[in-house]
């Protein structure tokens, strides 16, 4: 339920106004050099605030880590990390209590559980997401030492889309990727991008987009068939991040239209190696890595929360009513969710790869 | 690996070639009507060699069953079927042995197994999943007696597509799907895909497309955040089967160049119990069953093996080659693929109906 | 690895001279009323520094609650528990740095991680239980709100046992009990016991004894067959407690001598229900609770920390040495290890009554 | 519930007098050389009716291999086994369906799942574990591979005791066990188990034992703490098997009454490796093995079925009768049961050598 992956294995935990929220990664291998510093790092990347097209909620996020690394270098036991709540006002929420928010999990989450933190969407927030991103840095500190490196970039909002890329030089964009507010890899598509979003924010609405990401240096041989085939775990742990409504492993949806001529990806010897003319598979073949760059997409549907009036039910009266949903929130989530899709593809990555026996349990 | 889910489990093996294939159904409630034509019967909907457009390859699909069922009803106990290979010829295989087919998982199985059944792809087969459908038709007669029902159609090949239905309505496409040999509701739009089918059979070539699916009657409540979702789980489920490379919920990509005030679905009365106007978000809310129907959409790439002449390496000599594949296969998959997206689906929701206690353990 | 249950399930972290320990309860049933006062008084029950049988290492053990809990009631989200380390003196450990201490993990963790915290054991050191009593206290909760409740004491230290009871009579004894500084039902016995434990100390040795633990009001049903057996579960709960090194149900390795005529325990009819007449099974059969008391038993090894002189290898030289360990440690962890039996026990209980369905998902 | 390990999986399935039962090995490392002689081997070892102290039930057990292994090597896929059942006479159950036999799980398996098949204990007979017995052989020829070996034997029967043996010398014993009858060490011990297991059956009654298992050859690292410690696994493993009611390691039970500085085992040098002089913890401490020989003890209790008149109850009138048990039950399981307990820790080993990264996920 809160729990993710086999071998290396993470648990989240917390609400949006409670405490604190928190992530255990269990398995990870014993002596790996990591620091409280490397995964603020990764958190301080999906914090919010830093500029105008994001919610205006103040999170500084730091992380304590509670356990499993000692003088430097992991234990090999459970890495436990505490990120506190802070700038918590819970007053705009009070409203909502009994009026479920459209495109919110506000209504089957009572359903489900009949008790709920009303605040803030309680653990069916967003921010729920900062516990993956800090289970995301232990595991991208892992891939890095074995040559694997996850890179993702929000590749369409509003409808606005960036030109293709060589994908293998995706690598050169993460400098430009960190430092635009929308998280993207051309600049002028970028600026253009923000207006969208600022446009939706001024018009109380919000917009959504496509998010790409790219695995570069993962082995051939990653992923279990029949079940626990690579892209089959992707696509469970991306469909799991809030606002994720569809994803798409190398050419994806294009293959309903093309030729099996076309589609497949010819064999061809580079550097004495087998490699593939093309890669419309994504990196994936039969559910195992086969050496090329893994390419994914997901699709990151507007933001839910909306200050327009929508219609709702009142669930005490059971009776329908309008809403208007107050209070700060991102007009577009989907730059603040691109470390969110490099941190559950690294998961990913990192249990396959112990899985596999690609990284050994101690180093 | 060869397991999936928590409480109802399947688990399956066997490879193309070899004497075999089969499920066992752990965790199926105790009590439950269940006889051997039944699974019989949806083994039947997936057999090969009934329409042109599929391959010759005849597999009478016979299934046994060997445990679990005593005197009609359902015993708690795993429930295991067998299906014996037949009608198999390995002859053509021997000329792939060391030249692994474009598209194919061949090479991938290779470099992580060492050791594989070359013999018709042998467990990296779409043969496999003979297992999921026996597998599937349990969860089927289960869900049903609790009032779910799984139905998905061919909503485009070869570029070809239906027209949107009314979802409610799909149960009355029931049987013309069913009669359709290429499972898709729109007889006439049927046809079309049929003629597209044959010509790239005819050139030697394939097609692929994409497959609708609709969970009807599936209560609220189902889907267990943050990591063991509904849409997460069947994601993954659904992106384990052979040639499928991308899943949508609801609206799904669409989504990315909506706004959220039209993204939103609006809740509504109706019959006194809480609806929503629109249904954009496809049943799953948070990653819970909102108690609408369910809409999935899966892409399938068109089938890898082709007779067209192919590059690729002979792994003997490390060096570049070329392949023309011969032999009996499905020009497209898409039809036979539906049963089992049906399959898939249907283990999912079996699946979280016993978490969520909404199906008993026994009945 | 450091996650336990199915449904009801823990994942626990920390290192014994780290920054705390935790403990993370996922699947708990939403609406139980909770607070952090009765989990603070089990934690109260297990933290030593109370009686001059125990380390005088003061531990407050302060709980404080990160997650999961809201007004007063569980939410069906991670319950998140923390422990802060206090009273941390890693000073005498310094000197043990390359000497592991017989009858220690020192050796094997260090051979299996190579990274390890050699403050006090680490995650090694039976300080690791008090996460396990965090959670069990949950659990507790949770059973006692549906009948059922567990109940261990000391039945032999250094020799001394105590005589036979009325299972059925075991609530009675609660008090005297959690009173008892060796945690037992008979005043006079655990005196002696107390005496032995005092002279093991002051000969700079350490004792060890069983624990007998019973479970009233399970239900029959639990269990699920042929491997998750409700006592084949709970072995491997109380096996993973440090210094178990065996357990037995029922009569246990009495049976090895028994007829099957005397063993076996016949039906009779009680109030209109099925019981048996003795309960030399323990209340399990087949794997499954039968709805009489669950009896079990487990053996603690003498503490393996002690003054004494012994015989180690320092293993920077890889040559043959002495230890003599300092500091302050337990003479007898039997008294200590009853609350974390009972912890562990109430565990199994709960993931088992979860998972046929005995106690619902909501309350 | 019938899956057992994590990346060396099994799955059994099937009932006493149904069709047959099976056993699907998963995640066994591809490459190695298996073949179906050698799984018949270790069945032959189980199989009963061959002398005097066993039930009359002839089941010749041959195995057949359904998947999984190609020319005479794993593939990495599940291996799936089969074993039909025949010899089957159900007429002397038809007198016990409404009664359950005191001792055996009929009962609690009627109150479970309410639907069972009452025919010779159903899926509750110990006939289940030829299905582990398979699934043990594939696990032995791995761990055999690697130099790992399991060796166990009927130390106690009746009461009757076998001398204690220089553990490192236990493959000396191997053909002696095999060729005992009662597979024991000591041919005239074993002829006085012998006559009381037969004196016994002129009783109509039965007689329990114990039996010893020792793993040569573990390396050390297996085991994964805090919860799925070596002998927290091997724990569960074992009381899963029907009749085990207690389990021990190293000095077990004993070390209730022994003082720490008897307990442990001092750390000594030998051929320049870590040894301990004493094994008093049975090769494991802190949960992971030390290198040393890993021993167990479990406790067979005496078979439950019969001839004696025994109390029970009548299920359809509710009332209370008698009981006599007719029909070819052992009047000791002990000696069939000595492969079954072989099995289980195999499995388990095998398990932690994969997931510890000691055995490699392809050969």
């Amino acid at each position: 339920m809160n729990t993710f992956g086999r071998i290396f294995r993470v648990t989240t935990y917390g609400e949006s106004h409670g405490p604190g929220l928190g992530s255990i990664v269990d398995g990870c291998p014993s002596g790996l050099e990591l620091t409280r510093e490397e995964i603020q790092s990764e958190l301080n990347r999906r914090r919010p605030g830093k500029t105008c097209v994001e919610t205006e909620r103040k999170e500084p996020d730091r992380v304590e880590i509670l356990s499993g690394i000692f003088e430097g270098r992991t234990l090999g036991t459970p890495i436990s990390m505490l990120i506190r709540n802070a700038d918590v006002d819970s007053s705009k929420y009070e409203a909502l209590r009994d009026i479920p928010r459209p495109g919110h999990g506000d209504l089957t989450w009572r359903e489900k559980f009949h008790w709920v933190d009303w605040r803030g969407g309680g653990r069916a927030s967003g921010r729920e997401t900062v516990a993956r991103v800090a289970a995301g840095a232990v595991a991208k500190k892992l891939l890095r030492r074995f040559g694997i490196e996850v890179i993702a970039y929000s590749k369409e909002i509003a409808g606005i889309k960036t030109a293709e890329i060589e994908i293998e030089e995706v690598r050169r964009f993460r400098k430009i990727i960190d430092s635009s507010p929308v998280k993207t890899i051309d600049p002028r598509r970028g600026r253009e991008m923000e207006k969208a979003i600022l446009d939706a924010k001024n018009e109380k609405d919000s917009v959504g987009g496509v998010i790409e990401a790219i695995a570069l240096g993962a082995p051939p041989g990653l992923g279990e068939p029949v079940f626990d085939k690579l892209d089959a775990d992707l696509a469970k742990a991306l469909m799991s991040i809030p606002a994720v409504k569809g994803i798409e492993i190398g050419r994806g949806f294009e293959l309903a239209k093309m030729k099996g001529s076309e589609a497949n990806d010819p064999f061809v010897m580079k550097n004495e190696r087998i490699r593939t003319r093309t890669n419309n598979c994504g990196g994936i073949l039969g559910g195992i890595s086969n050496g090329m760059p893994i390419i994914l997409r997901v699709v990151i549907k507007p933001t839910s929360s909306i200050g327009r009036k929508q219609g709702s039910v009142d669930l005490k009266r059971m009776e329908e009513t309008s809403i208007e949903i107050e209070g700060r929130h991102d007009p577009c989530i989907v730059p603040r969710a691109v470390p969110v899709v490099e941190a559950m593809i690294s998961l990913v990555l990192a249990d396959h790869s112990l899985i596999s026996g690609f990284i050994p349990r101690k180093l």
